[in-house]
Protein backbone atom coordinates (compact mmCIF):
# COMPACT_ATOMS: atom_id res chain seq x y z
CA UNK A 1 0.00 0.00 0.00
CA UNK A 2 0.99 3.14 -0.89
CA UNK A 3 0.82 5.20 2.15
CA UNK A 4 -1.30 8.19 2.09
CA UNK A 5 1.13 9.94 4.29
CA UNK A 6 -0.64 11.95 6.46
CA UNK A 7 -0.75 12.87 9.99
CA UNK A 8 -4.02 11.36 10.88
CA UNK A 9 -5.32 8.10 12.45
CA UNK A 10 -7.96 7.35 10.04
CA UNK A 11 -5.25 7.43 7.30
CA UNK A 12 -2.68 5.67 8.67
CA UNK A 13 -5.67 2.69 9.15
CA UNK A 14 -6.29 3.07 5.87
CA UNK A 15 -2.60 2.55 4.86
CA UNK A 16 -2.81 -1.20 6.38
CA UNK A 17 -6.35 -1.83 5.75
CA UNK A 18 -7.73 0.32 2.79
CA UNK A 19 -6.07 -1.45 0.01
CA UNK A 20 -8.96 -3.20 -2.42
CA UNK A 21 -9.76 -6.90 -1.13
CA UNK A 22 -7.71 -6.22 1.80
CA UNK A 23 -11.07 -5.46 3.86
CA UNK A 24 -12.72 -8.36 2.92
CA UNK A 25 -10.48 -10.57 3.44
CA UNK A 26 -10.76 -9.35 7.53
CA UNK A 27 -14.43 -10.19 7.19
CA UNK A 28 -12.95 -13.78 5.97
CA UNK A 29 -11.39 -14.30 9.00
CA UNK A 30 -13.59 -12.50 11.41
CA UNK A 31 -16.05 -15.30 10.23
CA UNK A 32 -13.04 -17.79 11.37
CA UNK A 33 -9.33 -19.27 10.69
CA UNK A 34 -9.09 -19.82 7.58
CA UNK A 35 -6.65 -21.63 4.68
CA UNK A 36 -5.12 -20.02 2.12
CA UNK A 37 -7.07 -21.74 -0.47
CA UNK A 38 -10.39 -21.52 1.94
CA UNK A 39 -10.09 -17.83 1.48
CA UNK A 40 -9.15 -17.81 -2.27
CA UNK A 41 -12.26 -20.20 -2.67
CA UNK A 42 -14.29 -17.40 -0.19
CA UNK A 43 -13.11 -14.35 -2.51
CA UNK A 44 -14.42 -14.69 -5.85
CA UNK A 45 -12.14 -12.95 -8.29
CA UNK A 46 -9.70 -11.97 -6.28
CA UNK A 47 -6.30 -13.10 -8.39
CA UNK A 48 -4.29 -15.90 -6.03
CA UNK A 49 -0.72 -13.51 -6.13
CA UNK A 50 -3.03 -10.70 -4.62
CA UNK A 51 -4.52 -12.31 -2.07
CA UNK A 52 -0.83 -13.67 -1.33
CA UNK A 53 0.55 -10.53 -1.36
CA UNK A 54 -2.34 -9.19 1.07
CA UNK A 55 -1.99 -11.31 3.38
CA UNK A 56 1.65 -10.77 3.73
CA UNK A 57 1.45 -7.16 4.15
CA UNK A 58 -1.52 -8.32 6.88
CA UNK A 59 1.11 -10.03 8.60
CA UNK A 60 3.78 -7.37 8.42
CA UNK A 61 1.15 -4.77 10.14
CA UNK A 62 0.38 -7.30 12.52
CA UNK A 63 -3.44 -7.61 11.90
CA UNK A 64 -3.21 -10.98 11.04
CA UNK A 65 -0.78 -14.72 12.17
CA UNK A 66 -0.46 -17.72 10.29
CA UNK A 67 0.15 -20.63 12.07
CA UNK A 68 1.18 -24.34 10.95
CA UNK A 69 -1.94 -26.21 12.15
CA UNK A 70 -0.67 -29.97 12.64
CA UNK A 71 -1.70 -33.20 10.58
CA UNK A 72 -4.27 -34.33 9.51
CA UNK A 73 -4.87 -30.06 8.38
CA UNK A 74 -0.95 -29.80 7.52
CA UNK A 75 -1.89 -26.27 6.43
CA UNK A 76 -1.01 -22.92 6.91
CA UNK A 77 -3.97 -21.31 9.22
CA UNK A 78 -4.55 -17.46 8.99
CA UNK A 79 -6.54 -15.59 12.00
CA UNK A 80 -7.03 -11.95 12.97
CA UNK A 81 -4.27 -11.11 15.93
CA UNK A 82 -6.31 -9.11 18.52
CA UNK A 83 -5.82 -6.09 17.18
CA UNK A 84 -6.97 -7.72 13.95
CA UNK A 85 -10.40 -8.54 15.65
CA UNK A 86 -10.50 -4.96 16.46
CA UNK A 87 -11.53 -4.55 13.15
CA UNK A 88 -14.90 -6.05 13.90
CA UNK A 89 -16.29 -2.71 14.99
CA UNK A 90 -15.77 -0.64 12.16
CA UNK A 91 -16.24 -3.35 9.17
CA UNK A 92 -19.64 -4.04 11.31
CA UNK A 93 -20.49 -0.22 11.03
CA UNK A 94 -19.59 -0.42 7.30
CA UNK A 95 -21.81 -2.97 6.63
CA UNK A 96 -24.54 -1.78 9.06
CA UNK A 97 -24.14 1.46 6.43
CA UNK A 98 -24.14 -0.43 3.48
CA UNK A 99 -27.72 -2.45 4.34
CA UNK A 100 -29.83 -0.09 1.87
CA UNK A 101 -27.26 -1.24 -0.98
CA UNK A 102 -28.81 -4.87 -0.46
CA UNK A 103 -32.64 -4.00 -1.05
CA UNK A 104 -31.52 -4.14 -4.72
CA UNK A 105 -30.95 -8.17 -4.14
CA UNK A 106 -28.43 -10.36 -5.49
CA UNK A 107 -28.53 -9.74 -9.33
CA UNK A 108 -25.54 -10.97 -10.67
CA UNK A 109 -23.51 -11.14 -7.88
CA UNK A 110 -22.01 -14.34 -6.44
CA UNK A 111 -23.43 -14.97 -2.76
CA UNK A 112 -22.30 -17.52 -0.22
CA UNK A 113 -24.04 -18.56 2.76
CA UNK A 114 -21.22 -17.84 5.21
CA UNK A 115 -21.28 -14.17 4.48
CA UNK A 116 -24.61 -14.19 6.53
CA UNK A 117 -22.29 -14.60 9.33
CA UNK A 118 -21.06 -11.40 9.47
CA UNK A 119 -25.05 -9.77 8.04
CA UNK A 120 -26.17 -11.16 11.52
CA UNK A 121 -23.31 -9.12 13.08
CA UNK A 122 -24.33 -5.76 11.42
CA UNK A 123 -28.55 -6.56 11.86
CA UNK A 124 -28.35 -7.77 15.33
CA UNK A 125 -26.02 -6.67 18.76
CA UNK A 126 -23.29 -8.72 19.44
CA UNK A 127 -23.18 -11.02 22.68
CA UNK A 128 -21.41 -8.22 25.39
CA UNK A 129 -18.68 -8.81 27.90
CA UNK A 130 -21.11 -7.04 30.74
CA UNK A 131 -24.23 -9.14 30.84
CA UNK A 132 -26.23 -6.92 30.66
CA UNK A 133 -29.91 -7.57 28.98
CA UNK A 134 -29.73 -6.65 25.31
CA UNK A 135 -33.66 -7.60 25.24
CA UNK A 136 -33.38 -10.41 22.35
CA UNK A 137 -35.27 -13.04 22.36
CA UNK A 138 -33.61 -16.67 22.95
CA UNK A 139 -33.81 -18.71 20.20
CA UNK A 140 -31.67 -21.26 18.24
CA UNK A 141 -31.61 -21.31 14.47
CA UNK A 142 -29.83 -23.32 11.63
CA UNK A 143 -29.45 -21.64 8.42
CA UNK A 144 -29.36 -23.22 5.33
CA UNK A 145 -28.31 -20.87 2.24
CA UNK A 146 -26.42 -21.38 -0.90
CA UNK A 147 -24.83 -24.59 0.18
CA UNK A 148 -23.14 -23.66 3.60
CA UNK A 149 -25.23 -24.22 6.84
CA UNK A 150 -24.70 -21.34 9.95
CA UNK A 151 -25.96 -21.37 13.30
CA UNK A 152 -27.43 -18.45 14.94
CA UNK A 153 -27.56 -18.79 18.57
CA UNK A 154 -29.64 -15.53 20.25
CA UNK A 155 -29.93 -14.76 23.95
CA UNK A 156 -30.37 -12.05 26.07
CA UNK A 157 -26.98 -11.29 26.27
CA UNK A 158 -26.55 -10.45 22.08
CA UNK A 159 -26.83 -12.85 18.85
CA UNK A 160 -23.61 -15.29 17.43
CA UNK A 161 -23.33 -16.83 14.29
CA UNK A 162 -21.13 -19.37 13.02
CA UNK A 163 -20.76 -21.85 10.28
CA UNK A 164 -22.20 -25.22 11.15
CA UNK A 165 -22.76 -28.75 9.51
CA UNK A 166 -25.22 -29.34 7.66
CA UNK A 167 -28.08 -31.12 9.79
CA UNK A 168 -27.50 -29.44 13.02
CA UNK A 169 -29.81 -29.19 15.42
CA UNK A 170 -31.84 -25.90 16.40
CA UNK A 171 -35.36 -24.80 16.91
CA UNK A 172 -36.09 -22.83 14.01
CA UNK A 173 -34.46 -24.25 10.63
CA UNK A 174 -34.20 -21.06 7.73
CA UNK A 175 -33.94 -21.98 4.35
CA UNK A 176 -33.44 -20.50 1.02
CA UNK A 177 -30.95 -18.47 -0.67
CA UNK A 178 -28.77 -16.07 0.78
CA UNK A 179 -31.10 -13.42 -0.50
CA UNK A 180 -34.18 -14.68 0.80
CA UNK A 181 -32.80 -15.32 4.08
CA UNK A 182 -31.34 -11.78 4.77
CA UNK A 183 -34.62 -10.13 3.59
CA UNK A 184 -36.07 -12.42 6.75
CA UNK A 185 -33.60 -11.70 8.97
CA UNK A 186 -33.72 -8.08 8.28
CA UNK A 187 -37.43 -7.83 9.12
CA UNK A 188 -37.85 -6.32 4.92
CA UNK A 189 -41.39 -6.11 4.59
CA UNK A 190 -41.06 -5.06 0.91
CA UNK A 191 -42.05 -7.40 -2.25
CA UNK A 192 -39.54 -10.24 -2.64
CA UNK A 193 -39.18 -13.51 -2.08
CA UNK A 194 -38.67 -14.66 2.02
CA UNK A 195 -36.80 -17.67 3.08
CA UNK A 196 -38.86 -21.22 4.10
CA UNK A 197 -38.91 -21.19 8.19
CA UNK A 198 -39.84 -23.82 10.03
CA UNK A 199 -40.14 -24.62 13.88
CA UNK A 200 -43.24 -25.02 16.99
CA UNK A 201 -44.58 -21.93 17.37
CA UNK A 202 -43.35 -20.88 20.42
CA UNK A 203 -39.75 -20.15 18.71
CA UNK A 204 -41.21 -18.62 15.78
CA UNK A 205 -42.91 -16.07 18.06
CA UNK A 206 -39.42 -15.98 19.15
CA UNK A 207 -37.20 -15.66 15.49
CA UNK A 208 -40.01 -13.30 14.73
CA UNK A 209 -39.10 -11.30 17.61
CA UNK A 210 -35.55 -11.18 16.88
CA UNK A 211 -36.28 -9.93 13.40
CA UNK A 212 -38.47 -7.34 14.10
CA UNK A 213 -35.79 -5.80 16.34
CA UNK A 214 -33.01 -5.93 13.21
CA UNK A 215 -31.00 -2.53 12.74
CA UNK A 216 -32.93 -1.07 15.46
CA UNK A 217 -30.69 -2.26 18.72
CA UNK A 218 -27.02 -0.62 17.90
CA UNK A 219 -23.98 -2.93 19.17
CA UNK A 220 -23.34 -2.27 22.75
CA UNK A 221 -20.78 -0.47 24.56
CA UNK A 222 -17.53 -2.18 25.66
CA UNK A 223 -13.60 -1.81 25.28
CA UNK B 1 -14.98 1.66 -8.71
CA UNK B 2 -15.26 -1.99 -10.17
CA UNK B 3 -17.62 -3.90 -7.95
CA UNK B 4 -16.73 -6.87 -6.12
CA UNK B 5 -19.91 -8.24 -7.55
CA UNK B 6 -20.45 -9.51 -4.18
CA UNK B 7 -24.48 -9.99 -2.26
CA UNK B 8 -22.87 -9.09 1.16
CA UNK B 9 -23.85 -5.28 2.53
CA UNK B 10 -20.10 -4.85 3.17
CA UNK B 11 -18.83 -5.55 -0.25
CA UNK B 12 -21.62 -3.38 -1.58
CA UNK B 13 -20.65 -0.13 0.96
CA UNK B 14 -17.17 -0.63 -0.48
CA UNK B 15 -17.92 -0.62 -3.89
CA UNK B 16 -19.19 3.12 -2.89
CA UNK B 17 -16.90 4.22 -0.75
CA UNK B 18 -13.55 1.58 -0.76
CA UNK B 19 -11.53 2.99 -4.00
CA UNK B 20 -8.49 4.72 -2.83
CA UNK B 21 -9.16 8.62 -1.51
CA UNK B 22 -13.00 8.41 -1.17
CA UNK B 23 -12.57 8.07 2.47
CA UNK B 24 -10.04 10.77 2.92
CA UNK B 25 -12.87 12.60 0.81
CA UNK B 26 -15.97 11.88 3.17
CA UNK B 27 -13.35 12.47 6.34
CA UNK B 28 -13.19 16.13 4.48
CA UNK B 29 -16.64 16.64 4.09
CA UNK B 30 -17.51 15.47 7.93
CA UNK B 31 -15.43 18.46 8.99
CA UNK B 32 -18.04 20.72 7.12
CA UNK B 33 -18.83 21.53 3.34
CA UNK B 34 -16.39 22.24 1.22
CA UNK B 35 -14.96 23.94 -2.18
CA UNK B 36 -13.88 21.98 -4.73
CA UNK B 37 -10.07 23.97 -4.52
CA UNK B 38 -10.30 23.54 -0.42
CA UNK B 39 -11.04 20.10 -0.43
CA UNK B 40 -8.04 19.76 -2.96
CA UNK B 41 -5.82 21.80 -0.75
CA UNK B 42 -6.40 19.86 2.02
CA UNK B 43 -6.04 16.64 0.12
CA UNK B 44 -2.00 16.34 0.10
CA UNK B 45 -1.25 14.06 -2.71
CA UNK B 46 -4.38 14.01 -4.55
CA UNK B 47 -4.18 13.85 -8.45
CA UNK B 48 -6.93 16.52 -9.35
CA UNK B 49 -8.78 14.56 -11.85
CA UNK B 50 -8.60 11.99 -9.33
CA UNK B 51 -10.70 13.95 -6.59
CA UNK B 52 -13.25 15.15 -9.42
CA UNK B 53 -14.03 11.79 -10.59
CA UNK B 54 -14.06 10.23 -6.78
CA UNK B 55 -16.75 13.62 -6.17
CA UNK B 56 -18.77 12.41 -9.11
CA UNK B 57 -19.16 8.81 -7.50
CA UNK B 58 -19.99 9.97 -4.68
CA UNK B 59 -22.48 12.18 -5.96
CA UNK B 60 -23.63 9.56 -7.96
CA UNK B 61 -24.49 7.33 -5.30
CA UNK B 62 -25.98 9.94 -2.69
CA UNK B 63 -23.47 10.53 -0.77
CA UNK B 64 -22.14 13.58 -1.38
CA UNK B 65 -24.33 16.55 -2.99
CA UNK B 66 -23.08 19.69 -4.57
CA UNK B 67 -24.54 23.10 -4.60
CA UNK B 68 -23.86 26.22 -6.02
CA UNK B 69 -23.37 28.61 -3.56
CA UNK B 70 -24.22 32.10 -4.16
CA UNK B 71 -21.90 35.41 -4.16
CA UNK B 72 -18.86 36.41 -2.69
CA UNK B 73 -18.46 32.50 -2.86
CA UNK B 74 -19.69 31.83 -5.83
CA UNK B 75 -18.36 28.28 -6.30
CA UNK B 76 -19.71 24.92 -6.05
CA UNK B 77 -19.78 23.34 -2.54
CA UNK B 78 -19.84 19.77 -1.52
CA UNK B 79 -21.59 18.35 1.17
CA UNK B 80 -22.40 15.03 2.55
CA UNK B 81 -26.15 13.76 2.11
CA UNK B 82 -28.02 12.32 5.60
CA UNK B 83 -27.57 9.18 4.31
CA UNK B 84 -23.98 10.38 3.53
CA UNK B 85 -23.53 11.78 7.41
CA UNK B 86 -24.28 7.88 8.30
CA UNK B 87 -20.64 7.30 7.53
CA UNK B 88 -19.36 9.01 9.92
CA UNK B 89 -19.88 6.58 12.31
CA UNK B 90 -17.55 3.57 10.30
CA UNK B 91 -14.99 5.91 9.70
CA UNK B 92 -14.69 7.47 13.27
CA UNK B 93 -14.44 3.61 14.24
CA UNK B 94 -11.52 2.78 11.49
CA UNK B 95 -9.66 6.07 13.30
CA UNK B 96 -10.27 4.96 16.74
CA UNK B 97 -8.77 1.73 15.42
CA UNK B 98 -6.10 3.64 13.58
CA UNK B 99 -5.05 5.17 16.95
CA UNK B 100 -1.97 3.09 17.76
CA UNK B 101 -0.63 4.06 14.57
CA UNK B 102 -0.55 7.36 15.93
CA UNK B 103 2.51 6.79 18.82
CA UNK B 104 4.81 6.70 15.60
CA UNK B 105 4.58 10.52 15.56
CA UNK B 106 4.71 12.48 12.31
CA UNK B 107 8.09 11.82 10.76
CA UNK B 108 7.45 13.19 6.87
CA UNK B 109 4.22 12.60 6.78
CA UNK B 110 1.39 15.72 6.51
CA UNK B 111 -0.41 17.28 8.86
CA UNK B 112 -3.57 19.51 8.98
CA UNK B 113 -4.76 21.06 12.31
CA UNK B 114 -8.20 20.73 10.48
CA UNK B 115 -7.56 16.77 10.61
CA UNK B 116 -7.71 17.31 13.91
CA UNK B 117 -11.78 17.83 14.32
CA UNK B 118 -11.97 13.82 13.16
CA UNK B 119 -9.30 12.91 15.77
CA UNK B 120 -11.64 14.75 18.40
CA UNK B 121 -14.67 12.47 17.15
CA UNK B 122 -12.71 9.56 17.67
CA UNK B 123 -11.36 10.39 21.07
CA UNK B 124 -14.36 11.44 23.05
CA UNK B 125 -17.80 10.54 22.76
CA UNK B 126 -20.16 12.68 20.32
CA UNK B 127 -23.20 14.78 21.83
CA UNK B 128 -26.04 12.57 21.19
CA UNK B 129 -29.60 12.84 20.21
CA UNK B 130 -30.77 11.89 23.84
CA UNK B 131 -29.08 13.93 26.21
CA UNK B 132 -27.60 11.26 29.03
CA UNK B 133 -25.02 12.48 30.96
CA UNK B 134 -22.13 11.05 28.94
CA UNK B 135 -19.41 12.05 32.25
CA UNK B 136 -17.45 14.68 30.56
CA UNK B 137 -16.66 17.86 31.97
CA UNK B 138 -17.40 21.11 30.36
CA UNK B 139 -14.81 23.23 29.33
CA UNK B 140 -14.35 25.27 26.00
CA UNK B 141 -10.72 24.72 23.53
CA UNK B 142 -9.02 26.86 21.07
CA UNK B 143 -6.99 24.41 19.53
CA UNK B 144 -4.01 26.63 17.19
CA UNK B 145 -2.16 23.68 15.46
CA UNK B 146 -0.30 23.93 12.01
CA UNK B 147 -1.87 27.14 11.04
CA UNK B 148 -5.53 26.09 11.53
CA UNK B 149 -7.46 27.13 14.47
CA UNK B 150 -10.10 24.71 16.15
CA UNK B 151 -13.33 25.40 18.80
CA UNK B 152 -13.63 22.32 20.72
CA UNK B 153 -16.89 22.78 23.14
CA UNK B 154 -17.13 19.69 25.29
CA UNK B 155 -20.09 19.07 27.65
CA UNK B 156 -21.82 16.14 29.66
CA UNK B 157 -23.83 15.38 26.31
CA UNK B 158 -20.48 14.77 24.46
CA UNK B 159 -17.99 16.49 22.94
CA UNK B 160 -18.20 19.00 19.42
CA UNK B 161 -15.31 20.24 17.48
CA UNK B 162 -15.30 22.45 14.11
CA UNK B 163 -12.71 25.10 12.73
CA UNK B 164 -12.70 28.20 13.87
CA UNK B 165 -11.22 31.64 13.56
CA UNK B 166 -7.69 32.58 15.17
CA UNK B 167 -8.49 34.51 18.44
CA UNK B 168 -11.48 32.82 19.03
CA UNK B 169 -11.97 33.35 22.79
CA UNK B 170 -11.95 29.79 24.78
CA UNK B 171 -11.31 28.88 28.33
CA UNK B 172 -7.98 26.58 27.46
CA UNK B 173 -6.07 27.73 24.55
CA UNK B 174 -3.81 24.75 23.24
CA UNK B 175 -0.97 25.44 21.01
CA UNK B 176 1.66 23.74 18.87
CA UNK B 177 2.33 21.09 16.28
CA UNK B 178 -0.90 19.19 15.28
CA UNK B 179 1.62 15.86 17.24
CA UNK B 180 2.24 17.64 20.03
CA UNK B 181 -1.30 18.97 20.05
CA UNK B 182 -2.75 15.37 19.25
CA UNK B 183 -0.32 13.43 22.59
CA UNK B 184 -1.93 16.24 24.66
CA UNK B 185 -5.08 15.49 23.91
CA UNK B 186 -5.24 12.28 23.88
CA UNK B 187 -3.77 11.87 27.14
CA UNK B 188 -1.15 10.32 26.04
CA UNK B 189 1.83 9.54 28.74
CA UNK B 190 4.92 8.43 26.81
CA UNK B 191 7.51 10.50 25.64
CA UNK B 192 7.34 13.55 23.33
CA UNK B 193 6.82 16.84 23.45
CA UNK B 194 3.26 18.03 24.46
CA UNK B 195 1.31 21.42 23.34
CA UNK B 196 1.42 24.32 25.22
CA UNK B 197 -1.90 24.75 27.44
CA UNK B 198 -2.96 27.80 28.71
CA UNK B 199 -6.21 28.68 31.16
CA UNK B 200 -7.25 29.44 34.92
CA UNK B 201 -6.49 26.57 37.04
CA UNK B 202 -10.18 25.75 36.88
CA UNK B 203 -10.51 25.45 33.63
CA UNK B 204 -7.20 23.54 33.24
CA UNK B 205 -8.42 20.67 35.98
CA UNK B 206 -11.87 20.06 33.67
CA UNK B 207 -9.47 20.35 30.09
CA UNK B 208 -7.37 17.42 31.81
CA UNK B 209 -10.30 15.69 32.99
CA UNK B 210 -11.04 15.50 29.68
CA UNK B 211 -8.12 14.20 28.21
CA UNK B 212 -7.57 12.05 31.08
CA UNK B 213 -11.06 10.03 29.43
CA UNK B 214 -9.95 9.86 25.98
CA UNK B 215 -10.48 7.05 24.07
CA UNK B 216 -11.88 5.20 27.51
CA UNK B 217 -16.11 6.43 26.67
CA UNK B 218 -17.03 4.77 23.38
CA UNK B 219 -19.61 6.69 21.16
CA UNK B 220 -23.47 6.33 22.73
CA UNK B 221 -26.06 4.72 20.73
CA UNK B 222 -28.57 6.04 18.62
CA UNK B 223 -30.25 5.50 15.58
Amino acid sequence: MKSYGEFCSLSRALDVVGDRWTMLVVRELLVGPSRYSDLHKALPGIATNLLASRLRALEEAGVVAATDAPAPVSARVYSLTEWGRGLQRPLVELARWGVPLMSAGTGEDHSRGRWLVFAIMALFPEPAATQEDSGVPAVTVRIDADGDSLLLVSDPTGVRASVTSAGEPAEVIVAGSSEEVFRTLSGDRTEGPHAHVTGDADALRRFFALTSSALTARPRESI
